[in-house]
């Protein structure tokens, strides 16, 4: 993609983005938004559909030669990467929003020709933008990313991870690999948004992000953040994710992605 | 003790809290704080000792007849909890100061004769002062928190949760009861902070907080807040809190304290 082309494409992502937040905070801080609906999940409902509508209805008016896919089916049906793409999740970490009202993000990754060109994770409610474009590095809130450390080893990293893979039950992934993963890392953190997980992985404020079930709106942003900041994203098997299916995920900082998978993550299928 | 004589003390201790993260603030955005250490652990603990200090300072000054029970050890020899007591983490959070700069609280509880009378959670670089005042309720920058939901079952919690306690061989805790609770919650985040979960039961945002070892300065703020906000505090084998030695602890709403305890939680010494 062009360089001024994409500039453009992502000034004008970027004022929606900030507008579609600026609408959730305001009904979230509107007393009457929880009052008038019989249960909190109505609210979360209400805002994941008005927000993948508003993006929807922009992006037809401004450029109706681009699709949108989205969490909410309110765009096009997709069947494959062809032309440019807007890959959104209008809320990313719903129950997050039900339970904290806040630590939700809307994440939107804009793909031209299957490429990640264009990326935004925005942390709603503490109003912080991380942003990527392709070849010309990560942003948080306008400022420079740094390129992630290359060289701090496993033992002294913090991975955000779920703990139910650590379940003997869990479909996914051998719990024993997990068990052996964790007694190996410095810590494990989890925060309950997989956008706004990949954002700390590209932010350097955890070391990396593994997971068994996500969809591609979950990661279109991230993976372009994470990968513009120097760090590495493949699925949990190490092959090449596929951006129309649901997927297992690794992401993390470059020189420990390959011993994760070789040495602990054993799928069951 | 006397209301007129606690908000005194408050107020007093509100303003050293919010100058000694002030002070943290400074040090951790100036980038030669960083440049000067042979090793990033060794900025958090000059600053543990710093904040720690400037709080024993300060007592020694206005309160004499006070004391000091802290992690950093800079204060008094405690033996018992007689007297007025001031139980201070500088820094909770460590790992978090050291990988995010962000996401560590400075704890502070005033205990007198035994009693929690003050508790105060700062998390530094949010600028958010939880603070509470026995019988006066919580409060999150000046705002009252409500009462703690009292109704919502286990099944539709969300609790903070180390992930170690879900290995068979970790000292603590049963296994097998950590993994049957996993399943039965709704799901589980880790901050990394102790006093930052607690801060967090008590604003409802996380159902509760199951730990199984910790310092009497990590929890002796959080333990003030949660009461006052409606929770239930007690070791994890449901006894009392003891505040001079390491300990077990469960902290959550009210009516799910009891059944993680009789149904999922079996120490193993």
């Amino acid at each position: 993609m062009d360089k001024q082309l994409r500039q453009e494409l992502f000034e004008q992502a970027q004022e929606w983005m900030l507008e579609a937040g600026e609408r959730i905070r305001e009904k979230i801080d509107d007393p009457r938004s929880i009052e008038t609906k019989s249960n909190p999940n109505d609210l979360v409902t209400e805002m994941d559909r008005n927000t993948e509508q508003f993006f929807a209805e922009k992006i037809k008016e401004t450029y109706p030669d681009h699709l949108l896919f989205g969490e909410e089916g309110l765009g096009d049906e997709i069947e494959d990467l062809a032309g440019t793409v807007w890959i959104v999740d209008p809320i990313d970490g719903t129950m997050n929003f039900v339970h904290q009202k806040r630590n939700f993000a809307i994440s939107v990754g804009i793909y031209v020709e299957g490429e990640g060109e264009i990326g935004f994770i925005y942390d709603v409610m503490d109003d912080i933008l991380y942003s990527a474009k392709k070849g010309e590095g990560a942003k948080k809130n306008g400022k420079d990313l740094p390129q992630l450390n290359a060289e701090r080893p496993l033992h002294e990293s913090i991975l955000a991870f779920n703990t139910t893979w650590l379940l003997p039950e869990n479909p996914h992934v051998d719990h024993q690999g997990m068990q052996k993963l964790i007694k190996h890392l410095r810590s494990t953190r989890s925060y309950g948004s997989a956008a706004l997980e990949l954002a700390y992985v590209a932010e350097g404020i955890i070391d990396g992000y593994l997971t068994m079930s996500l969809m591609p709106w979950d990661i279109a942003a991230g993976i372009i953040l994470i990968k513009e900041a120097g760090g590495t994203v493949a699925r949990a098997d190490g092959k090449d994710l596929d951006m129309l299916t649901k997927t297992t995920l690794l992401a993390s900082r470059a020189n420990i992605h390959e011993e994760i998978i070789s040495e602990y993550v054993t799928l069951k299928k």
